[in-house]
């Protein structure tokens, strides 16, 4: 099948998707799960080939790590599967009722986007995971994982395929894509394609956001910044600075630069610093911050656009809120932005005028993800500013119709000089047909 | 100021208008309520300046007839303005707040978008409902509207300016564009422009979303269809497709294609022909329809896809529910489709199946609109799949950030052998610091 017929059939599937009611979606995730266990010497000597390979081609150790999916990895897939079941259907809920007139009504019904499109890095964890999602909320996926992993995702992709499919879901819902060429060709589907989900480096997502039309949700840069106010409570802004940088460096919600301001500069800079030590982690801080810790790296420019993903901090001393709020509005990507205060009217004015997807006082950037949010399955991390922002989860897959019911009510009859009038009363009752 | 600069302008009022208060926000607008009642003869000697340009540039009579702007239209817009006034803020509404430990309390809270650019028709109205929904919503707004109202667009703009500024809203919220190269310019903008909603014709709509990565909220094409199904009641659905196609054909939600059961379309089309050719409305039939009514023209394939605006309906007989589906899946613009039937069960599968913004059952596809919906004031009717869809109120204009309250907690201690454990509990409160 070319990518075109592909995606065709996945665009055709997910209209009868759309309507599978929760018991049977249930049911084909229970059989999934059964399925993925019952198959699990396949998929983890599948998986053994591409580590191999992966192996020959003188992957890095962390790479290798995400690739690697033993009966562990599928015993997690499995227990992920039973949390997505107990969780709601989030297609068909009522999210509004209007009487427009006396026997015609208005509802305004959750249901699923279409296709989805997602182009996710090695870990075949992520194709369980983002499938079972889609299936839940009645979304059509077509799936391209990393080369690395084609052995693994194939034989993920076609167990869940066969057990959904022999469930009742429509044939064609999923879709896995082989080669990196396919990407591009999947970029100009806008006819067939919803919604592109690209999991991956933040280069790579810049590139999808670039080359296609079709709405994309996730994110590139993630620059996340804590701001130390005057009023901090000294240990407690080097404990949440310390985590903000050094709990896990390689992931978006890291922080990577801190702004201080200068009233309290000298007091916490000199205590943060000693805390990075003990976690080898390189400053790097502007004029003012030299002076307090003189030993220290200059940063440049670029330092306060630049997402380390590392043991590097960047640290700027400024005059107080004010400049933190413009600067974290100027050099932060929109992900997850901290103050550090005793002033409620300070918390409350960053959090409302600081242009992020999460805006926190009092605890760390790290705290910015779906399972921390309790969201349970969690589709990715968004810096779009409409649809979905921050931690997405099955919410980010859905999307409305309008469903009018009437009696044969006409237009006509609402216009002109005897125009009847429009009730627009709200009803407090779902939709049902 | 150059277009960038604008925008910049725009993008930094805009953070400060999203702290703005609902009490100030309501006070600017009767300022503008008031100030365009002032200073209405100076609006209504601008508006007779571009109409007699466009009478010497020989603009067609419609044309004309959107363009004027007079008294009366000045105490529209003002009384839009008041009911405006009388709406909830959209602007700080808790959407969900969930405790993820003690003493960490996560909410969901609508914000603005940041800024809006709207590129709207000749009518000058646009500009000021517009302006007014981007205020009261919290957002800042680059404004285009046609040549042809260039002085009266410039007076309006001026005065709502003014108004909103000296009644405290942070200065360059608001932006009129002047030119047929800004356009252009605009679309290039994404760093300060969040989301584009232009009004106007198909091709212009598609042309600005073919150029530009910043999101566009509106729809192209408006092919809307009625179906027509064997257990329909026949004089309701000559009423509903009469009112359909010709209540008025210049809109979107107006119907271009008619689809009849075969089963039906005997009894039906003769009737049908009766009441159309009473507005004097062209039927282009299929070879099964020409076989009812032989003096129809032909349709040809590109019928199916064309919204003609105009007295002129195509009507093609259908095996029944799944061909019909289909067919409007396939040559629909997922903007309004209705299915008349008394038979529940088939109006329920036609709901779910049809993938537009709105399905209707028993009722014109003219009921699409966000005035006739009780939306209040309206945006644009929007095809996008992620969003928002069909028509758009205040509720387009808004997204939410992630607010998160913490006293000093970090992620380490919820990581591992000795993890604290999320409690991940809905909170019934809204934020408030």
């Amino acid at each position: 099948m070319s990518i075109h017929e592909s995606a065709k059939a996945a665009k055709s599937a997910s209209i009868h998707l759309a309507a599978v009611g929760s018991q049977q979606k249930n049911e084909a995730l229970r059989a999934i799960a059964k399925a993925l266990q019952n198959r699990c010497s396949e998929i983890v000597t599948a998986n053994q080939q591409d580590l191999a390979q992966a192996k020959q081609d003188q992957l890095a150790a962390p790479l290798l790590k995400r690739l690697k999916f033993d009966e562990a990895k599928v015993a997690d897939v499995c227990s992920g599967i039973e949390s997505l079941i107990q969780l709601t259907d989030p297609v068909g809920q009522t999210l509004s009722g209007t009487e427009l007139d006396q026997g015609l009504e208005l509802y305004r019904v959750t249901c699923p986007i279409g296709v989805i499109g997602v182009i996710f890095e090695s870990r075949p964890d992520a194709l369980v995971q983002i499938s079972t999602l889609c299936l839940k909320s009645g979304n059509a996926v077509l799936l391209k994982g990393g080369s690395e992993a084609a052995k693994t995702n194939k034989i993920l992709a076609d167990i869940i395929a066969e057990a959904s499919e022999a469930a009742g879901i429509p044939t064609g819902w999923i879709q896995l894509l082989q080669t990196r060429e396919d990407v591009n060709e999947m970029l100009d589907l806008d006819e067939c394609i919803d919604l592109i989900i690209p999991r991956g480096s933040n280069a790579f997502v810049k590139y999808i956001m670039d080359h296609t039309h079709i709405p994309v949700l996730g994110h590139a840069d993630g620059i996340c910044h804590v701001y130390i106010d005057s009023d901090a409570d000294v240990d407690m802004a080097v404990s949440i600075a310390t985590d903000s940088k050094c709990q896990y460096v390689a992931v978006c919600n890291a922080t990577e630069t801190l702004l201080v301001d200068q009233a309290i500069a000298a007091i916490v800079l000199p205590q943060l610093q000693t805390a990075l030590a003990a976690h080898n982690t390189e400053i790097r801080g502007c004029d003012k911050t030299r002076t307090i810790l003189p030993e220290v790296k200059p940063a440049t420019d670029e330092d306060w656009d630049t997402e380390y993903l590392d043991f590097i901090l960047s640290i700027k001393i400024v005059a107080g809120l004010d400049e933190a709020i413009d600067f974290i509005n100027a050099h932060g990507s929109g992900h997850t932005d901290c103050i550090v205060t005793s002033d409620k009217n300070k918390a409350a004015t960053f959090m409302n005028l600081v242009d992020a997807g999460n805006v926190f006082w009092n605890c760390s950037t790290r705290f910015s993800d779906g399972f921390r949010y309790g969201l349970g399955a969690e589709v990715g991390v968004s810096t779009n500013k409409i649809h979905a922002r921050g931690p997405v989860g099955l919410d980010g897959l859905m999307i409305y119709k309008w469903k009018l019911v009437g009696q044969g009510q006409i237009v006509a009859d609402y216009s002109g000089p005897q125009a009847k009038v429009y009730t627009h009363k709200p009803l407090d009752k779902g939709f049902q047909l």
